[in-house]
């Protein structure tokens, strides 16, 4: 568990860099024409979001060259080639890659809302949502291809990035064919959420050491950190759906169990005998009551789910937090402990 | 204009090429799971095609390199530094990409067909189609990162790859936005199609050079040819929607005007005064008699329209030619050339 100091270390160092990540999309992603696809493009950049990923990017980068938190240049990050590469360039790429995959799962889940405006297809339209989502596509490997870093480790980089955005539509793939599915097991759920989620959080830690030419322990390390703690922080959010009030979370309490999207918990309840499918009884998020959402809480409690579902998060973020093992002992490595805490102990 | 000994030159070419670069998209793009997602991501690609592009690399590669066509093996081809690159991969790559933005454009157009089947989103549904496309995205720059070329030569490669999606994402945006513009001017059409579709053809001849380590020059000629043959080869494309009987087309003739898409011949007959939103009377296509089209074609033909758009077409393809003069004199070289005149020359 973390305490509330982690959790002000977390937020301050986030804040920090997000207003230099913005900055940096800014200057990166400039409005160009034609206008409406470029302003569809930034929407949900400019809608919010916490820069969780680039911040990876950039304490992992900091861990590795062992500097102080925020005294060198992003752009022109000392490498251990000995020359300098521009990885807030990639920091901003994997924020991009982050965005185009929210623009089409929500064309995909015809969700109206995202980070409390409209979604992109609905502010625009699904022709321009699915555009824009290809456009940020090309620009995460426009900037991935252009950090200066050395080329081998550039193309390595890119590479990664690739096989990330591949896996993160395995990952939606299989989220879907889950909602007919009529059994999931433990194990798949977990390997859908690493497809889906994990993966980018793995390319985020992982990139600044490919790209500054770290060895193959450390990159592998830090994608492993990326990895489990990408896995817990889904997991965590699962549990977050089921237990924090409607007002807290910004979206209806329960939400997961009335669209019948798959979860741990869920996954777990079942093959502990719960009927599922039966705690509500609506296949309209309005139409369920709150009541009828905290018999099914109740439910899934007393069969062990949520407990299970916690404990599980927790377990990941201790593993994800050993992988650091392999950075320099240093203020940039324990603000990344501290985030992999902060990601199954966050209140929404 | 070609006569039927090239056109005839021109298709054994691509026939070649087509078995070997169907063999290597089963081998590099082979059924894995979520198994409904990858047989969507190969649906279209299997439903045919000519792989145009793709023989379009592999033919730069052969005139490059100087060699006899079809003697030397393109997935071990050599480069100029002396070692080799698997360009074939590179050209399933392009292939890859063009897959990708048509199964995209039909969910934008709501094309029901393509290659003479239902569109991916008709056969499957709309997410699997927008998944499966953005699944062959990343598998393309998989592909162009893992060519084994030097890694400045994979880098600057894959960024090339990079700027002409993002570049084929500005050109659909700005063919939607025509449809609801008032006036689009001969230079702006233009600028659409060499967006939308000439950039491809410009990587497509370019890579290769790219890969090999040719000198900017000859990248940047080989570039102007994709570029240029590229446009042409969509001018003619828009004759011929208006020319050729639709037992030949494969699609009802005139569809361009029923769905009042802007083409070189619709600019070109507005500027000089002709209501081209009133030729035909109909927004159905079925609605549309084959004599209302008749007509209309007839008062495109009577202002010029027409001939003005065969003639910019036949003037790119010369142009387009004339870039080959960078390149050795061989018979690859010969067949490029030979594919330049095919493209504003084909009967459909």
């Amino acid at each position: 568990m973390t305490s509330d100091v982690t959790e002000e270390r977390v937020l301050g160092a986030v804040r920090e860099r997000r207003e230099l990540v913005n900055e940096a999309i800014d200057d990166y992603l400039p409005m160009d024409e034609p206008e409406r696809l470029y302003e569809a493009t930034r929407y949900l950049l400019e809608a919010g979001g916490k820069r969780l990923r680039p911040t990876v990017t950039l304490l992992a980068a900091e861990s590795l060259a062992d500097v102080e938190p925020m005294s060198v240049d992003y752009r022109a990050f000392p490498t251990f080639d000995g020359d300098v590469a521009d990885l807030m360039k990639a920091a901003v790429g994997i924020e991009v890659i982050q965005s185009f995959t929210l623009i089409h799962d929500d064309i995909m889940d015809d969700d109206d809302l995202r980070r409390g405006v409209p979604a992109v297809h609905k502010e625009y339209d699904t022709s321009t949502a699915i555009l824009a989502g290809d456009t940020l596509y090309s620009k995460a490997f426009e900037f991935m291809t252009d950090t200066g870093a050395d080329p081998a480790n550039g193309l390595e980089a890119t590479r990664l990035l690739a096989t990330t955005c591949t896996a993160i539509c395995e990952g939606q793939a299989l989220d879907i064919e889950f909602e007919s599915r009529p059994e999931v097991l433990v194990d798949q759920y977990l390997d859908m959420v690493e497809h889906k989620t994990a993966v980018l959080y793995g390319a985020a830690a992982a990139t600044p050491a490919v790209l500054m030419g770290a060895d193959e322990a450390t990159v592998d390390a830090l994608y492993q950190f990326g990895i489990e703690s990408g896995v817990a922080f889904q997991i965590h959010d699962d549990v977050l759906d089921l237990t924090v009030p409607s007002e807290e979370l910004g979206k209806r309490r329960g939400s997961d169990l009335v669209e019948s999207k798959e979860t741990l918990i869920t996954v777990h309840a079942r093959e502990h005998g719960v009927d599922v499918d039966g705690l509500v009884d609506a296949d309209r998020l309005e139409a369920v009551s709150e009541a009828e959402i905290e018999r099914a809480v109740g439910e899934l409690e007393a069969v062990g789910s949520i407990s299970y579902a916690r404990k599980t998060a927790s377990q990941l973020a201790a593993d994800s937090k050993r992988r650091l093992e392999v950075l320099p002992r240093n203020e940039a490595r324990s603000l990344l402990a501290d985030i992999a805490d902060y990601l199954v102990t966050r209140g929404y």
